[in-house]
């Protein structure tokens, strides 16, 4: 029997969980040190009581940096299976978390599999499952529909749900005025836009904030901040309309660590590079440390097909800066359904980002992969290479492609390899180059 | 007639040359604001004076950043005609310079053709090329031989020369007491070391330096300072061995440019993000504003076949951090010969990087193209995404591979795309999401 309802909870009154004991093992620090970060919301431990066989994650800026997959079933893309085999392909790639973006058809069953079987955190979107749950028109659902759902998702064990509550009447109007040139590209954020527009009442979200917040008390479901005014091109960063809803975002957090609710805060987006250190700093404040989720930040419009390397660079200084969680990004951003392949893509260049990031923060024990690879290369030990790489196959594919004419060495170089000059030269040995 | 040496010798004595000119017109600057820059030695403009099909570009991180594509025959690729395909295609996709590290055969009538039909500027790393062209053990060369050889590449109209200048007899003892992961990485760095190592005599490159400064001037060749001792791990970066370096070089500038000879200055290398601003600064000052050349920053050791991505992440901070010009990273880097797939790559993630950066930097007009792109991705207006797009042939793939529900959306979010959304409510439609 537990004394306590959320990890919050748990922590704010002394008491370390196994959820706690787990993820300072995983980040090599001690229960103690993590208790006190999820007391202060620093660090969020997304683990509904009902996801049984998760494995603990901590989400927060001093631990080593999240990344999440977003997957689920579209109209587009129907196949439940072949869905279920990409969500435990990208959790053995490395994913920490898989939100479930389903937008077709009975989403349940997927979601209760996804809870069931997945060890990474598991978050979802519950607005736009209320569109589909009740198969209505947007505008004829109610406040009351909407919450209702997210009380569904936490009772399915759903660990995070992204909530579009920092928009409100007057944001409708600040848009309008703005004229941003993306306006919402938040897919969430423009369904509460649209809603709001249609039957010109107040965000559900907002107003019933305390309702919602009881629910995720409840089953310690971790309330995701959506940022639904996050720019979508670079001319919309960091304008009047991202800022002041990031500003509603730290009020929000307050009053769910008043409920001991978890918080993570989502963040950009599109955005020019020199504007994200200064972004990741104003969120901390701001949200008094709430671990930033950030998607991206992609550093240029300009780039579809390769919006896996635009956020790879973004992302890499968001986590070096202070975020805590990136939302991958694949090639087909902006164009697709993203395939098997891009999943892959999108994968590695999060984990690129998220551990150079790590290296840079001097996570514990970051680096020590990187210093076995370089003790690999100096002595040639390819073996130990792909043992170190993050794609081994790829990596290993790409040198047996092309067999150098030097064994030891690859055909980059060829006798020129600086490796072997200089291993020959260090040892006195005699250095044929022809 | 010229009534000058070089463009900085014209720059020093007030004159505007046509090269100027050119610069000044691509990088939206006057003439006079390029002469200053020039003379300054913030600015270089890699022209030999017999390559006279040159586009002229200015290098300097006040101006757009530049991008280089190594290309060259090697044992492993011995095949010509391929590689000067290679050599137009890298210049089409927007290449700025293409260094020749061509390592086999005879490779001055493979030079010649580059410097008599190649638009961008040329570079090459005359140590290499020592060994070809005589075709004798590296330790039965002669200081005057190495020499010869720059001063062929000089009169074959080569535009920057890299020289291995900064290291000594005393890195010697540098390199052993201080026991690097790596040592030496640069090729051209490890072969002047294990010339020093075998003959025991000092690095002709430093002793002869005024020899060679006198052939730059002559055909106004820019030095490319090499830095022989750029970590080539993140364990090595930023050690006594390199900055000690990069203080001999900011000497050697100081050298170069009383002689008029233009400068460019090379840079890591394996560095950890949180290193790399710094790193640049440093560059900064002690090479008193010299154009900085960074081969990467690669940000972790643990990614081969994702090299273009990990030094994407690292150049867009250098260039964003002062670094004005970025070689290029293939996904084979530390692996194998990169093919026309890798080449085509390593050129993208340069140039989203340099692009990037350019936009934080605030370059003049660097953003117009992004802000077309929002545009018609609000409109939209897929024709004109393609014309905005860094790759339009991938970018048009990837959506038509997987065609969307919705003619004007994509697959991605079907009727939930959130721009689809937005048009409605700001137009005050009725917005169908089922």
């Amino acid at each position: 029997m537990r004394h306590y309802k959320t990890q919050m909870d748990a922590a704010k009154k002394g008491i370390i969980t196994p959820e706690m004991i787990a993820v300072a093992k995983k980040e090599y620090r001690t229960p103690e040190e993590i208790r006190s970060l999820v007391a202060k919301g620093q660090v969020a431990i997304c683990a509904n009581r009902l996801h049984t066989c998760i494995s603990p994650a901590g989400v927060g800026s001093s631990l080593r940096t999240k990344i999440n997959v977003n997957l689920g079933v579209s109209g587009d893309c129907r196949d439940y299976n072949g869905e279920m085999e990409k969500v435990m392909a990208a959790v053995n790639m490395g994913a920490d978390a898989i939100m479930d973006l389903s937008s077709h058809g009975n989403t349940q069953p997927f979601r209760r599999k996804l809870i069931s079987e997945c060890p990474a955190m598991i978050g979802t979107v519950p607005v736009y499952d209320s569109v589909i749950h009740y198969q209505r028109d947007l505008d004829t659902l109610t406040a009351k529909d909407f919450i209702d759902v997210i009380r569904l998702h936490a009772e399915d064990g759903v660990d995070f749900v992204t909530i579009h509550c920092g928009i409100t009447k007057k944001t409708i109007q600040q848009i309008k005025n703005h004229k941003r040139k993306m306006n919402i590209v938040s897919r969430g954020g423009s369904l509460v836009f649209a809603w709001m527009s249609m039957t010109g009442e107040e965000n559900p979200f907002y107003e019933y904030y305390d309702e919602i917040l009881d629910i995720c008390r409840e089953y310690d479901v971790t309330v995701s901040l959506g940022d639904a005014c996050r720019p979508g091109c670079l001319a919309d960063s960091g304008d009047v309309c991202q800022i002041e809803e990031l500003v509603r975002l730290g009020e929000l957090t307050k009053r769910a660590w008043e409920k001991d609710v978890q918080v993570i805060v989502e963040g950009p987006g599109h955005m020019p590079l020199d504007q994200i250190e200064a972004n990741m700093k104003l969120q901390k404040t701001v949200c008094m440390g709430a671990p930033f989720y950030v998607l991206g930040p992609i550093v240029t419009d300009i780039a579809p097909g390769y919006d896996h390397i635009t956020s790879a660079i973004g992302g890499a200084i968001a986590a070096a800066s202070g975020a805590a969680f990136l939302c991958y990004v694949t090639p087909a951003e902006h164009l697709a359904l993203p395939d098997v392949e891009d999943v892959k893509q999108g994968i590695i260049a999060s984990k690129i980002a998220a551990h150079a990031a790590d290296i840079a923060k001097k996570i514990p024990h970051a680096r020590d992969i990187d210093d076995k690879m370089a003790d690999a290369r100096r002595s040639f030990d390819w073996e130990g290479q792909w043992e170190c790489s993050i794609d081994p196959e790829t990596a290993k594919k790409i040198r047996d492609e092309r067999k150098p004419e030097i064994k030891e060495s690859c055909s980059m170089c060829g006798k020129f390899c600086a490796v072997r000059s200089m291993n020959k030269a260090l040892s006195g040995e005699h250095i044929d180059i022809l």
